[in-house]
C-alpha cells in the first residue's frame, strides 16, 4: 500500500478516551471539504464513510487516481449540494489515509501496529466530534452515511443527540449480527494467515500481507453484491474464452472479477487497518451501550431521523432499518422509513439509484 | 491430514474417460456398503455424498473416529432402511478418503498434485457407475443424495438413465450460480495463497496448506447456515468471558465455532482435492451439457424423480430446485416436490428434520 496525504489534517489537541479504557494521544483526523461554510456555520454536513471508505467522497483518490466514492451524490446540484452545503468527509482513526491507525507512528516512533488500541465505532465518533469541535462546528445540518457510515450516523445521533438536526442512515444495522461477525472473522483468519503479516509488524519491510487481505475483501465484497446482482452481471459466463479450460484459471468472469477486487484493494488498503476496523464494526451494539434497549439509545431525541434499505441487501437487511425505526418511534423521535427497490444489493447505496437521489435530496432540503 | 483406508476398494479396471477430453487409469473407488444386497440384486440404493463427504455415510469415519455423516438417516429401521435395502455410498474421484484423487500416486510413483486431471461432477459419475458394473448391479432402487451429492444423482439420471427406478434430489441445484462460484474461488485463492500449498507439491513435506483451507472451510461453512439459524445459535454472545476482550481473540462465540469448523477440517481433508471438487462444482451445469435445455436432460425419463428444498437454505435456494422440477415437468417425468421447513439453512439435509425423514422414506417405499 503506497502513503496517502491529505489535504487537510486536524491535530486532536486533547487525548481521545476509547471504550475500552485505552486513551489516544496525539490523533490526526485527516478530512476533506467541499463547499462553503455558511456565516453562522449552519449549512455543514458529516459524511461517514465505510469499512474501506476514505474522506475522498468527492475528490480523487491520492493513490488509485479515481473518482470520489459517492462523486454521483455530492456535488454542485446534487442530492447533496454543495452549491448550499458545507460537507466534511474524515478518515475514522485506525484507518489509513492519513488519520491515526496501526500504520502511524506511536510515541516511540515505531508503527503501532497491533499495539494499536481496539476502537469501536463510538471511538471513531469520538473522533469525528473532536473535528466538529475543532472547526467550530456546534451542530451539523446533517450527518449522513451508509454501511459503517451508518454506524456512526446512529452512534453520533445516539450519543451526541445535540449535534446534528438530521440523521441519516442507509443501509445500515444498529449491531452486527452473527453472519456479519461470521464473515468478519473469515477476512481476518485469511489476513493473520498470511505469514507476511507477522503479527501486525510488516511496515517497512517489503512485503505486505496482500495475498491474505485479497482473499478478505474477496468474501466481503460477496456479501455486497446481491445473488441476483451477480447473476446478471456474470452469470455462469467464461472470461475470454468460448470453452472451460479445466483448469484452475479464472474461467468464469465472476473469478476474474473478484481476483481482481481482491488484488486491487491491496494497493491502496493497510491490512492492519482491516482488521481494526472490522473488529470496531463487530463490537457494534448501539442496543447494549444503552441498557440493552435500543430504544434508550434515542430517548427524546431533538433530531429528525430518516432511515433508508435496500430489498436486496443480505448484509444489512430491510429487517435491521426496521429494528431501528421500531426503537425510534417507541422514543418517539421523527423519524421517515423507506426501503428502496434496486438490484445490487448491499452495495446499492453507492451506486445509480435514483430513488435514493429523491429521498436523500428530499430530506435534507 | 492422516491417510485414511477404506474397508472396500474397487479397482476400475478399464480408463476412466474424463469430459476434459483426458482419461485416468488405474482409478480405485472406495466404498462402504450397509444391509444385504437381495439375491436379484433389486433392493441396492446409491447414496452421493457432498463437497467435503464420504464413504462413511453410516459408519465411523477413520479419521476423526465421529459417526457416519448420516447414521441419522441411513441404518436398521431409519428412513434410508438397512434391513430392506443394500445402501453403498463411494468416495469420489477427486477426493481424498481412499479413491483415486490428487494425494493418489500418479503412473511416476509420485503423488499426482495438481498433474490431476480436472474432473466434473458427470466424471463423479462415471467413477460410481463403473463401480456399480464391478458389482454388477444394473439397476438402483433409488440413488440418494443432497448439496454436491443433489447434482451426482441428477448426473446420473441425465446421463445413465437407466440405471436407477428412483432419483431423489436434496439441497441441490442443477447448475452452480456466479455466487456459488464466488464463493468457492475465495476458498481457493485462500488455499492458493498459503505458501505451503506450494503449487500443490507439499505431500510428503511437513506442513501442508492448513491455514488456507481453514479459511476456505470457515467461509463455506457460513453459506451452509442460514442467518436466522446463525443468530439462534450463536447470537452475539461472548465466548467464556462477560466483556469484550477489546483484542482479536475469538471474543465471539461464532468466532470460536468457525476457528473450530476451520481446524478440524483440516485434519480429515486435503486441500488439493478440495480444489479439483470445487472446481467440479463449478463446471457443474446440466443444462449446457444438453444443449442447453435443462429439460432434454430429462427426456423420456422412466425414472421417479422426487426434489427436496429447504426455505432456509440460501446456497441452493428452493428456486434452483424449482428450475430442475419444471425442467421435470417439461420433459415429462414423474416427479414431486416438496420445499421443507427448517431453520438450518443448506445444512437442513443432515439435521433433525423429521419431515425430511417422512419424505424419504415415503419416497424409497
Amino acid at each position: 500500500m503506497a502513503n496517502a496525504t491529505a489535504s487537510k489534517t486536524y491535530k486532536v489537541p486533547q487525548p481521545l478516551p476509547l471504550d475500552s479504557g485505552q486513551v489516544l494521544e496525539g490523533v490526526d483526523i485527516a478530512y476533506e471539504t467541499y463547499g462553503e461554510l455558511s456565516e453562522d456555520k449552519s449549512n455543514a454536513i458529516l459524511i461517514c464513510h465505510a469499512l474501506t471508505g476514505d474522506q475522498y467522497v468527492a475528490s480523487t483518490h491520492p493513490i488509485t487516481g479515481k473518482p470520489g466514492w459517492w462523486e454521483r451524490m455530492v456535488g454542485p446540484g446534487l442530492p447533496i449540494d454543495t452549491d448550499r452545503f458545507h460537507v466534511i468527509c474524515a478518515n475514522v482513526i485506525g484507518s489509513c489515509l492519513g488519520s491515526t491507525g496501526p500504520a502511524s507512528e506511536a510515541a516511540d516512533g515505531q508503527p503501532w501496529g497491533m499495539r494499536f488500541p481496539v476502537i469501536t465505532i463510538r471511538d471513531m465518533v469520538r473522533g469525528l466530534v473532536a473535528l466538529l469541535d475543532g472547526l467550530e462546528i456546534g451542530k451539523l445540518h446533517a450527518v449522513v452515511g451508509g454501511s459503517m457510515g451508518g454506524m456512526q450516523v446512529l452512534s453520533l445521533a445516539a450519543n451526541w443527540p445535540e449535534r446534528a438536526e438530521r440523521v441519516l442512515a442507509i443501509a445500515t444495522t444498529a449491531r452486527h449480527s452473527a453472519q456479519n461477525i461470521a464473515f468478519h472473522e473469515v477476512g481476518r483468519q485469511a489476513i493473520m494467515a498470511d505469514p507476511n503479516w507477522q503479527d501486525g509488524n510488516y511496515y517497512g519491510s517489503n512485503s505486505a500481507p496482500d495475498a491474505g487481505l485479497a482473499v478478505a475483501r474477496m468474501a466481503a465484497h460477496i456479501t455486497y453484491l446481491s445473488e441476483e446482482g451477480l447473476t446478471e452481471k456474470f452469470g455462469r459466463r467464461l472470461q475470454d474464452r468460448e470453452v472451460p479450460s479445466f483448469g484452475f484459471d479464472a474461467d468464469f468472469q465472476v473469478e476474474s472479477y473478484l481476483r481482481y477486487q481482491g488484488s486491487g484493494f491491496t494497493r491502496r488498503f493497510d491490512a492492519n487497518s482491516y482488521l481494526y476496523i472490522t473488529r470496531a464494526m463487530d463490537y457494534f451494539d448501539l442496543a447494549e451501550e444503552h441498557g440493552g434497549m435500543l430504544a434508550n439509545a434515542f430517548a427524546n431525541h431533538p433530531a429528525r431521523f430518516c432511515v433508508i434499505s435496500f430489498d436486496t441487501d443480505w448484509l444489512y437487511p430491510t429487517a435491521e432499518s426496521r429494528h431501528v425505526v421500531h426503537a425510534l418511534n417507541a422514543a418517539g423521535a421523527k423519524v421517515s422509513f423507506v426501503e428502496l427497490s434496486a438490484p445490487y444489493g448491499h452495495d446499492s447505496f453507492l451506486l445509480d439509484v435514483p430513488a435514493l437521489d429523491r429521498v436523500v435530496k428530499g430530506f435534507l432540503a
